[in-house]
């Protein structure tokens, strides 16, 4: 898998992440048939990008359990992508023993977060990134090598962190080997200025080197975040259906930013996303129906799309009226 | 009053409309002891500007009876500031009657809204404007002007909105008397550069003029607008504590954006507001002993502001790293 083929330039891609990192965050998950609709429906609607889960034990970990046959899934669907976590050595070649079109690794930001989280320095999480690229070169399948920046804009432990130090991690990265840099504000602290700072910073180290936004929705400024990526060239962003996943330092707070309203806020800003909204409201009702106890978040399922206002940039009225 | 005693130049001011647009759209509303703890928790808190109704019959509008009291009480709050809705001459004149600081009248962007919401052309609304300036004018009290162009992008009954037709509005209403102009996107219709460039628009047409952005956050770009309108020099942002209101058009979709997340942005993004955030979101327990049935929205209140990262504009460390 290229690069490029995994990311169209000159498009906007999102990544469904509610898989993945909203399973990590709820306390209970769909059933495996049930993620297939979740994921063959969401495709009909229009999305490319499932995180289908991360390789970990599955004694400790049976929310993903199922990740293998997900990753199958998604190779049967024309032009669909799957991407999956890779914390350790093991869970690299795991996923190397698959045809999973990406891995992601995670470095933190902060050297007291990563002990926290994983007990592992960011200096180790980085010679894994290393490590994982000599195995993918090595290997039959060829999954684009994706890392992950948590904690990029402020860390639950450690507070304010330095984006010129941010960007020195970004860099340790793609040289170690990683072909995708991905920035998270794992816990909803950032504003719409600090976002266009940081991806100014990493666009200016890492000219040619896609770049992914990560944004959690926990005090409202998601969708802010957002359009500043977009700003600033970010073409690739995550998010969730329904907002799932949730914030584990604040219980109730609203957790990835919601898929949904960045289909929204990427047609209104004229990023032709080419995904059926409507259709992908509809997929909620997979997870309300197999998470009855999980809270969906989002503002477009509850209020709809706007029927008098033409708000897709393919409508070229719009773009026109609004570029 | 004069409009920069009103509206401080260099300083971000929010309005608080709940006690105005939160209680036009709610189905109950608070005992008026309760409006003036509401009023005096949130002065405490560090706001200044108060919508706190409208001048319509108390017959058919009992959520609005008690306004004159709302206004003596704000008159005695040091520096506070009151607002009151003017829809008709009535309105103007019983509004002069008190010692109100400001006046809000409205025009639609569109005429068939217009006919439909108040049964009066555009043309008609300007002149109200004009004659409530020259009643202001020739009054004791003296309140500022203020004309808020509803529908402004885009519009629940016309659809599409033409930037140009709502800029050509907005100089005739300042060309009638207005000495602010507020840009409302009534039904959460705007993207962040449907902000911009509207706010560039008027901003060149009325060089000098202030302009207030009131945002609803019905399809979750509210904050996003928001940061756009910072951007392009907006220092006056309308919002209701816990997003009170709604929206006529979709029911149990969020109404006004929340002014505790405007906050938080506000902050964030360099501005000192002055306000205590802590305090603001404790006044939502007034709301929900008052009006029990009203659902609250906001993600301040649900995560609380960020424990380990500085986020206040007038800590230093932290505008040195955001800007």
């Amino acid at each position: 898998m290229k690069v490029g083929d995994l990311y169209p330039e000159g498009r906007v891609s999102l990544r469904e992440l509610g898989l993945r990192d909203g399973l990590q965050l709820t306390s209970t998950w769909p059933a495996t048939a049930d993620k297939m609709e979740w994921i063959e429906r969401e495709f009909d609607a229009g999305i490319r990008h499932f995180e289908v889960g991360s390789f970990l034990p599955k004694s400790r970990y049976p929310q993903f359990a199922d990740i293998s046959q997900l990753i199958e899934r998604i190779g049967l669907l024309p032009s669909a992508k799957s991407s999956a976590l890779t914390m350790n050595e093991r869970a690299v070649r795991d996923a190397l023993n698959t045809q999973v079109d990406e891995i992601v690794l995670v470095v933190s930001s902060t050297e007291e977060h990563s002990l926290a989280n994983i007990r592992r320095g960011r200096q180790a999480s980085i010679d894994l990134v290393r490590h994982a690229r000599i195995e993918r070169d090595a290997a039959n399948s060829m999954p684009v090598v994706n890392t992950a920046i948590s904690m990029a804009f402020g860390c639950s432990i450690s507070g304010q962190v330095d984006p010129q130090e941010v960007t020195g991690i970004a860099v340790a990265c793609v040289e170690a080997g990683a072909e995708v840099i991905g920035l998270a504000d794992t816990v909803g602290f950032a504003g719409p200025r600090q976002v266009r700072r940081l991806v100014q910073e990493i666009r200016r180290a890492l000219p040619g080197i896609p770049l992914i936004i990560h944004l959690h929705d926990t005090r409202g400024t998601g969708i802010a975040n957002a359009a500043a990526a977009l700003d600033e060239g970010v073409r690739i962003l995550d998010g969730t259906l329904g907002g799932l996943g949730g914030c584990p330092f604040a219980p109730g707070a609203t957790g990835n930013v919601a898929i949904e309203d960045l289909v929204f806020l990427c047609e209104r800003q004229g990023f032709d996303t080419g995904i059926d909204l409507e259709a992908l409201i509809d997929v909620r009702v997979v997870l309300a129906r197999s998470m009855p106890g999980e809270k969906l978040h989002g503002s477009l399922a509850r209020a709809g799309a706007p029927k008098k206002v033409s708000w897709r940039a393919r409508d070229s009225a719009n773009s026109a009226a609004l570029l």
